[in-house]
This record gives C-alpha cells, sequence and structure tokens, in this order.
C-alpha cells in the first residue's frame, strides 16, 4: 500500500517498448514503458488493454480486412498528453510514436506485448521496477 | 475505440463523490471522480482498487484493529498529482480531500464505491459519462 509515482518510475526506464510493472490489482497489471517509432502490428486474442499517455503523444493505428480483391482498411487515432484509449481484444493495432512518448498501460497480467506474434519487439516476461 | 480526454470528462463533473463510467476493459471499469472532503471508511471485500490523481491531491486514510482494549492503528498515505496507490481488498480505508482532488479509478465493474457500507455517500448504479 505505498504509493507509485509515475515520473519517478519512468525516470527509470532507458528503452523504448519494454513495459515495467508498477501496480498489480485483481489479476490486471499496470505497466509504464517508454514508445519510440513504429511498433509491431498484433493483436491479443483474449485481453483488451488501456493506454493512457502520460507524457508525448503517439498514434495508434488500426487495420481492418484485406485480402486478394481489396486492401485492408487502415484508421489512425492519435492520443495525446492526458488521453487513454481502450483497445479491444481481437482488434489489429500498431502504436507508432515519431517521438517519444511515456505511456501508462492497464492489461491484464497474461498479456503478451506483441499479443499474436513474435518477434524482436516480444518481452517474454516483464520486471517490476 | 474512441481516446478519451481526462479534462474533458472531468470538465463534465460538477458534484463531488459521484464516479462516472469512462473506459470498460476486461471486466473493470475507468472511472473519474472528484473529491472533497472526508469520505466513509469502508472496504471492499473482493475488489483491488487503484486511485490515480489526475490534478490536486488528497490523503488515504488506512486504520486496522482496534477494539475495548487498544485503539485502532491509523496511517496516512497523500497521493499527489501523477501518482496512484492500489487499495487492497478487505483493507479498510477512507480517501480525504482537504482541498478539491480529481482522480481516476480503475477497479471491477461491481465495485460499489462505498464496498461494505451504504450510506449517505452510496451511489448504487453508476453513469457513463
Amino acid at each position: 500500500m505505498n504509493k507509485i509515482n509515475l515520473s519517478q518510475k519512468l525516470s527509470l526506464i532507458h528503452d523504448h517498448w519494454n513495459p515495467r510493472i508498477v501496480g498489480e490489482l485483481n489479476g490486471q497489471y499496470l505497466k509504464l514503458v517508454k514508445f519510440q517509432g513504429p511498433f509491431t502490428w498484433h493483436h491479443h486474442e483474449n485481453e483488451d488493454e488501456m493506454f493512457l499517455v502520460v507524457k508525448g503523444r503517439f498514434r495508434m493505428e488500426f487495420r481492418e480486412g484485406g485480402n486478394d480483391a481489396a486492401p485492408s482498411q487502415q484508421r489512425d487515432v492519435w492520443i495525446e498528453e492526458g488521453e487513454f484509449i481502450v483497445v479491444p481484444r481481437g482488434v489489429e493495432h500498431r502504436p507508432v510514436a515519431d517521438e517519444e512518448a511515456e505511456v501508462l498501460l492497464f492489461e491484464p497480467a497474461t498479456t503478451l506485448n506483441t499479443g499474436n506474434v513474435r518477434d524482436e519487439f516480444t518481452v517474454p516476461k516483464l520486471e517490476w521496477i
């Protein structure tokens, strides 16, 4: 039951796309992460995710559909400081930060950062800070 | 999949201790609430709660024990802007705001604001804003 200061915890993070756990409740984690550049297109089968911008801004790209006959449809939403977005399970998304953004995540403890994808961005086991 | 601006939603709230729902994920709600003055001592049997201060500050008071032979032990934690605290289920607590504070809550959709207590602060059915 100690309080957590977001800025203090963020000052300990010196890399990108590597979420750190800062709180736990009801089987969910609160995580802090720094975004920079484009992430991997992915979705989560069973988890909804919340992204709250603590500092900076980023663009959440969504896409759906796409086959030989028609291109996929893409939609971008800019998330600014003091704003959040919930990405429902199953929705294909990709966060992109043109400049570094500091983000608070809220999602089930089971959530893998790259969802259905395994690549160089995947962090199999998260650490607490 | 629309973004939510915390300040914009908070500008719609003109009362105290009346949480409004602003997001839902994984059976949990994100709520915004304005605190002012002392709330009710209570606990939640089955829910952990997160309190993140968006603006201002408040004091979370905790107490335990207390019987005819010995007084209860109380501990206060000040939660400042940009800080959060998780109150685990079963822990007796009371938020107190000497001046108005704006707070983001994260907790299961089933959570009653006054937990095990029913009094003038109880809000049986929350509304979305």
